[in-house]
């Protein structure tokens, strides 16, 4: 068996993530990691894996058969994926649902233009919960679509927190509203507005001498990350953060309920749900099936830009055709 | 926009559920029934839809774009999935999974033969489960797979009751066991016996002066079908049978736990589930939607045998990658 060879350019939570789900798959090896910071300041996990800077990434373009970026939707990924599609195939996980366009337009041409295979959008929102909403739309084009998160920690709102006057540190739960998920499951179609969706939990850590009731209005109060949600705010010491709140889980559920029949009289309710104790690692691990789909795609002499929804989900898979008809079909 | 014009081949339930849901989908259109019966007695819900004999088949290869089997698994579909498939491109639910290696074989050597597309195995279980299990083992390489089904009518197990002497009428539900069900979420990974999973419900039209304690000892001795499982047995009317389980309810859910990290020390859980109250419509629904790829894949020249595993997502719809992406991803 050839294996296919991994590289990983950026090593925080998911380019570890990355790292170990490559130990979880013979026939994926990880070659390398490169990185933005000083190479020798960067420990992998895995023995016997190199790490280069990221500035020596054109020369290593023999070394390494799909290359994962592992860097933020933000900043990273807008200039990462399209410069590097050209030279790699490539699999990120960009998540800026609206940019998702403009971003398929530029990696598409560059990967084009260079003969390499890129899959963007990878993980699980997007990615694995936008798979359940395709087929569940395909099967029942006559219906609703809802998609529910958490309870798990956002980072970007723990970050929005973060940067509050006063504030040490912090921590955000978003969390579904039971008596929302009970009636969408339940066939009921709800119309939900935001708030009745999700509530915002908050775990901060006050400076020494903070005005707490400011901390949590400026919370509350904060436009797009808080103030459509019932939000509570909970004050707590470092030490209980780093003790109850250090994982990163995270979840959610895609429900679509939608009608068949003569006359719309039968209900059917279709649901995907993930518990996840840790984020980064079950993203990284969606990220290097499809990395090994990248290497396959390419090797039949595929190019361009691909989503999950242009990959058949057998690539996804080290075990043959026949095998998957006999143990999964 | 030029539609796919489909023939149905077996005019019962799931011929019922391809139909109506035909009418769901624009750019699919019900062209021809074909029947083994005599074609003036079956009288389509659709104005304008010819019914044709069987037998006829072949002097229609031009006027369907994909035909769908709705025949059974048990004697049809083994003689006619590969019979049709070198003239037409066809869709079947074909569900003895262990002889799914054997049927993919003899059809797809039909379909490459006479230069079609063939997709067998479609539907939910197999179908919609299958890539259920196998997306969530391509990501968890680590953990255990459990499929539940119910609370449903079965309807092999209701004829197997029918066959018994005395019995006028029945309708077996196969239900989950919720303590098995909150184990397997709740990621406890738990070695599940036949009797731990499931138990049978039967409801059951004796005939007059049968002998219901016979009838009852028959049902939960039966090898196979009853003997390994927990079953209640109630004797009702006919009235009441006709009146309380007249539906074809099913569903279920294919869940995956598994473990991430450097220890194993994340456990994620995956699950997919349905809730149908009608299981041929849910069944007719998945199958049209095969039958857009199957068209899709056609006119792009492909040929042989697939089943889902082989089919990117993106083909089972009607809308376009750009659509797709900017609605759904």
């Amino acid at each position: 068996m050839t294996k296919t060879r991994i590289g990983i350019l950026g090593y925080g939570n998911l380019g570890r993530g990355v790292e170990l789900s490559c130990r979880q798959n013979d026939d994926l090896e990880l070659v390398a990691l490169f990185t933005r910071r000083n190479p020798a300041s960067v420990k992998p996990l895995t023995e016997g894996v190199a790490v280069y800077s990221a500035d020596d990434l054109a020369a290593h373009v023999n070394d390494v058969d799909v290359l994962i970026l592992c860097g933020g939707s933000a900043r990273d990924l807008p200039e990462q994926t399209p410069a590097y599609a050209g030279l790699f195939n490539v699999v990120d996980s960009f998540d800026t649902h609206a940019n998702i366009p403009a971003h398929f337009a530029n990696v598409d041409a560059a990967a084009k233009e260079g003969g390499k295979v890129a899959v963007i959008s990878a993980g699980w929102d997007p990615g694995m919960f936008s798979l359940a909403r395709l087929y569940a739309n395909c099967i029942l084009p006559e219906g609703a679509d809802y998609t529910f998160w958490g309870r798990g920690v956002s980072q970007g709102h723990s970050d929005a927190i973060r940067r509050i006057e006063g504030v040490a540190d912090a921590r955000q739960y978003t969390v579904p509203v039971p008596a929302a998920l009970d009636s969408v499951r339940a066939g009921r179609n709800p119309q939900l507005t935001t708030r009745e969706k999700h509530t915002r939990e908050c775990f901060v850590v006050a400076e020494e001498g903070a005005d707490l009731a400011a901390i949590e209005k400026a919370i509350v109060e904060m436009p797009n990350y808080f103030a459509d949600y019932d939000t509570t705010v909970m004050f707590i010491s470092q030490e209980e953060l780093d003790r109850d709140h250090a994982g990163i889980p995270h979840g959610g559920s895609v429900i679509r309920s939608g009608l068949t029949g003569e006359n719309g009289e039968h209900r059917h309710v279709v649901e995907f749900s993930l518990k996840l104790d840790s984020n980064p690692e079950f993203t990284g691990s969606v990220l290097t099936a499809c990395a090994r789909a990248a290497h396959r795609l390419s090797r039949e002499g595929q190019t361009g830009c691909k989503t999950m929804f242009d990959i058949a989900p057998a690539y996804l898979s080290s075990k043959s055709g026949e095998e998957l008809r006999a143990e999964m079909l």
